[in-house]
């Protein structure tokens, strides 16, 4: 019989597969990026990434389990969109505020899975990790708003550049 | 050279394609919940879904182009979790706590693409597309609440009916 601990596990073994592919996927998004900032929020969010990897660890192991990874093929599809449009963008003025899309498809995958991560481990009486989890759920929604405000302020104005048609 | 009227229009494309999807597996996850806010929840999202995607159509319209659907990998992928999640947890205390966070998913997915999509029909000087894309952002948004509620209040509470362990 599925429990509630279970479940939880099973979660954090898939967002500890998603933040590593993230952690691995992020050096070249930033690079691609001809943004300064946008390069900037990248790097930095790619810290962050580090920093929630080690965390999940701490996480697993105050549920007494060693860190265990399973396949997150919701973010492989994503990362893998994300190398796509890169690609397609190339050159093109939309290429930024398209990475910026594809990322925050990224983002709201970690919101959504963070977001019962953390209340599951209220659930389970385990407050640090539920601490932990909240964490790093309001680093990814700050990254989420750092990539609006970058979108706003200039990478969609210059996507338009090249005219509205 | 890509232009960010290109980069809207196959978004819409990706977003027309995952609506239709999400329409015909909501019915089967409200079938698997056992929990009756949570069905009715499932089927007032559906309501709003189908109406999604004649609103879709009525935008690719005001763009002068005939409505098409993009295959959305990312949508096939998380409704095949939902699916396996609901056999999975099937007969389990934690069935419509796992339903919530995978149905979440696909919301936070939907949520991330009418953001953008939003922000580029303003970019591209389309206010009606914009207002009825800001629309459907809101009522996402909302189905994203109702859900976090009926976990605050009920699935996750009942996911722990058989202990924590």
């Amino acid at each position: 019989m599925k429990t509630l601990r279970n479940l939880f596990l099973e979660e954090l073994a898939d967002i500890y597969d998603a933040e590593q592919r993230i952690a691995k996927a992020l050096p070249t998004l930033a690079q691609a990026a001809t943004d300064a900032r946008l390069r900037e929020a990248f790097d930095a969010h790619l810290r962050e990434t580090e920093n929630h990897v080690v965390v999940l660890e701490q996480v697993f192991r105050r549920f007494g389990e060693s860190p265990r990874s399973a396949p997150c093929e919701a973010t492989v599809g994503l990362l893998k969109e994300a190398a796509e449009i890169a690609d397609e963008n190339a050159g093109a003025p939309t290429l930024n505020a398209a990475l910026i899309a594809a990322v925050q498809k990224v983002e709201h995958y970690e919101i959504a899975s963070y977001g019962c991560l953390h209340a599951w481990a209220e659930m389970l009486g385990n407050p640090d990790a539920a601490s932990a989890l909240k964490k790093i759920l309001v680093e990814e929604k700050g990254a989420d708003d750092v990539l609006n405000e970058l979108a706003r302020r200039s990478c969609n104005q210059e996507a338009c550049a090249a005219g509205v048609n």
